[in-house]
């Protein structure tokens, strides 16, 4: 079974896929704006793991209402959400029988309800899964501890891989640097080097 | 890191075993109240697939109340509820690192809640894990059929091998046969022969 995993290059995703190569022929895909080519980062870490790696394009008007959603909030969480959504949306749309992305228990943003997975299992005939669904804060940190090589910092240092570093990108291009420091503030992220 | 997964012989809780054992020491742990021997169905898938095996005593007095809780709904689901979640402290306070089960993202009962598990893991210092809780019923239907070699069929033809075997013992005993059927119309089980 082909499964489409959404692929950040950090250490939730990363493990979302150790978990599910045993049972799936798992690609990473990296869903990309076309703004940066932070992608590349997670191509390099797909490469030095060993899977499979595609990016896939968005819909730029995604980004765009994002990035004003978090301006207007203050803070990134919806506008995330729902750059998430239509990321789900595209990869499920691709030829993969299955689609997963690296959610965990206690993460507030992005947050797919049981219902929102229902749908969107019924509408691409695809099943949706969260390997991570059930894992909490201490339980992921011991395995990446066992599992990963990662750098650890903030966002402006370490190499980030998503739309998240292209969101931050736009926000810098059309609200200036303060916009980035007022909605992220002291984000930390971290980088998969490679397994342990 | 020593995991005690809650074991029921099942095909959600094997595939839960299969999902960790590449990232825990893991023990297939089967709760009993010493009613039946049905947690020798268990050790035999257990030691079939080559995992480690524990049973554990549970309280007779949850089983006494989850029944009489049974008969007064005229349906399992509470009653299943309150012998889950007693089961599950019983094996947070074994010596494990970790303790887990095979609920579902779609499953009704047993359910145990964000805040349930929270706190589960701060009173006995463990971490609580879920695996099949981000797979729905297609993914997991789909990963049975590729990994295990399972039978299927009503309740009372298939060897049961957990807490729910002796609760339907139980019901027997104090209230006939008929309370068994009134309960659990038409209960399908499905028991694990093995790897496919």
């Amino acid at each position: 079974m082909d499964l489409g995993l959404l692929y950040s290059g950090g250490k939730d995703s990363t493990l979302a896929g150790l978990l599910l190569e045993d049972f799936y022929d798992v690609t990473l895909v990296t869903a990309t704006f076309g703004v940066t080519d932070a992608h590349e980062h997670a191509r390099r870490t797909a490469d030095h793991l060993g899977f499979e790696f595609e990016t896939v394009e968005l819909d730029g008007d995604v980004a765009e209402q994002a990035v004003e959603q978090m301006v207007e909030d203050g803070y990134p969480r919806n506008g995330i959400q729902q750059v998430h959504l239509h990321a789900l949306e595209v990869v499920a749309d691709m030829e993969f029988d299955a689609v997963a992305d690296g959610t965990r228990r206690d993460d507030r943003v992005p947050s797919v309800s049981r219902a929102q997975a229902q749908s969107l299992e019924d509408r691409h005939k695809v099943d949706y899964i969260v390997p991570l669904a059930g894992f909490g804060r201490g339980a992921v940190d011991s395995l990446v501890d066992e599992t990963l090589d990662v750098t650890v910092g903030p966002s402006e240092q370490i190499p980030k891989a998503d739309y998240e570093d292209e969101l931050r990108e736009l926000l810098v291009r059309e609200y200036g640097d303060d916009a980035v420091a007022d909605v992220f503030p002291d984000h930390t992220q971290t980088y998969v080097n490679g397994l342990n």
